[in-house]
């Protein structure tokens, strides 16, 4: 049944479908000649099947999270690049067991679901910050340098000054002041915080799950991005409380744990590995997605913007 | 418990929250002064609460259509301007019964939901299409003169060289050649083809769950928008065969029926009218959204995309 709505429907942006190369910035003159070239050109499908090991990277164990849910796990890689002290934090947060048996609290659509203590602010029964640290300053961006990787995507951005991918983390960069930061995408994990600049210590993060809330970017400190496990979070029952947040602890999603890549056996880790954003490959990839060839489309894009290139992440090879 | 956990938060983009002014361009200055100047400015909510009825219309009844989940309903309203002959038979469709039974046939993350005739390719199954017409020429594209309204947005778009709003609809536009098309934001309702233009007739459509694919624009029939009920869209669970399709019957969502609200006795009907978007009251929320003021946001974003302006639909006052 499957396969015949298969053949109706228009392809996948993501790398299960076959797209081919690119009709190059003709828009809406389908000459036969380019389009046959078109065709020959190769589909992200292709590169990433074409890929070698060197186009790939493990997901860092020390910064890996595994959040685990009644239906499965939600695998976060942090950027401490980014936000050390968040990283460092939410790690001894985890690592003294603040989040096991906590919930997702928030579920709000096209925006956002968060996870917190549901009894965060009842002092008879709130849960106690035993190692970590209570305050932190923010890190809503940081200076860069050389030493910060940094792919850059030559695409106008309406919301920085340039854009591209940082060891795998769709970013922002001003040169202007020297500054970086990681962008509000689809799947950014995030810091919640109050209206004061220092009042997300990471007992309560947030993960995005709509269309990209860029006016966030430097508002907020972004402190990694969701690897597998999204539809997890993404069909949760959505909150019928102000912003998303539900009223009854019931309608809430419990979370089992959330653990360190690190500390658990090899036998219990999940084994994935993320396409590198440095390589000739990815810029290929970058290109194919900028303007796709193949059957189905008509008129390229000639554009990309920066939460479209799906960053992807699969099982070890 | 909410009540703790809310003045923990980022507040939201959209209307219930209680956004206040701007910060104008100072980015990473917070004169006192200019704070608060931002404060004072009217925040998105204050802009609605102050509207007038001249501000809002209501959908247009014989454009609005019901589509009538287990869950609840699913409200969509088409765009006749942009894809005459699509809407007309996407009409004919229903009026002569077509979708009432059929299924929810894929999920897939971060992108679309798709409906469709289950048994669509097997000849001994497949329902029939009786009134309306089988082969459409595909209208990806509109030619545009002074009587298609835009109100144009004046904010950098890597897509189209021209967006901005028309009726309520996300929409590009290009001078050079006169053509104007929907764009494919969240909650955009499109009409599935295949690899041929004019395959798209009706009979399957999808509405995007996920970041915006603004590559699609131009290439497909964008025939409106969902107004009310994402949400029973995105939840639903994912497909879990090739590009989020399901692979057994039972995984689907049905569709009890898909009417169209003129067809329907007034009492039956959902009574929403949606924010006009060629108001001063309009400019000034975009320009509320572009730079967003009050006690949370630090750095103003100076910009706004596209598909990150609430086109607000409400219950009718």
């Amino acid at each position: 049944m499957r396969r015949p709505l298969k053949s109706k429907h228009f392809t996948t942006p993501f790398v299960a479908c076959a797209l081919l190369g690119t009709l190059g910035l003709l828009q809406n003159q389908y000459a036969v000649a380019a389009e046959a070239k078109a065709k020959a050109k190769p589909a992200m499908a292709d590169l990433i099947k074409a890929s070698s090991a060197s186009d790939w990277r493990a997901l860092d164990p020390e910064n890996t999270l595994y959040m685990e849910l009644e239906k499965g796990r939600v695998v976060m890689e942090l950027a401490p690049n980014f936000a050390p002290n968040h990283a460092a934090n939410i790690k001894a947060l985890i690592r003294e067991g603040y989040f096991n048996g906590l919930a997702i609290v928030r579920s709000q659509e096209n925006y956002v679901v968060q996870w917190a203590d549901p009894d965060d602010e009842n002092p008879a029964k709130k849960r106690e910050v035993k190692t970590a640290r209570k305050n932190l300053d923010p890190e809503f961006t940081v200076r860069y340098d050389k030493k910060l990787p940094f792919t850059r995507l030559p695409d106008v951005d309406g919301y920085a000054p340039q854009v591209g991918y940082a060891n795998g983390f769709p970013a922002g960069r001003d040169p202007k002041n020297g500054t970086a930061w990681l962008a509000h995408c689809y799947a950014a994990v995030g810091v919640a915080r109050g209206n004061e600049s220092n009042s997300g210590d990471g007992t309560s993060l947030y993960v995005i799950t709509g269309q990209a809330p860029r006016q966030l970017d430097r508002n907020i400190t972004v402190i990694g991005r969701v690897m597998q496990g999204m539809e997890l979070l993404t069909t949760t029952p959505r909150g019928k409380g102000a912003l998303g947040f539900y009223e009854k602890p019931e309608e809430m999603t419990p979370i089992k744990a959330i653990r360190i890549a690190a500390d658990m056996p090899e036998t219990e880790r999940s084994k994935l590995e993320i396409i590198r954003t440095d390589t000739p490959t990815f810029k290929a990839i970058v290109e194919a997605q900028r303007n796709r060839g193949g059957d189905w489309y008509k008129v390229p894009a000639g554009h990309i913007d920066l939460c479209n290139v799906p960053i992807v992440v699969r099982p070890k090879q």
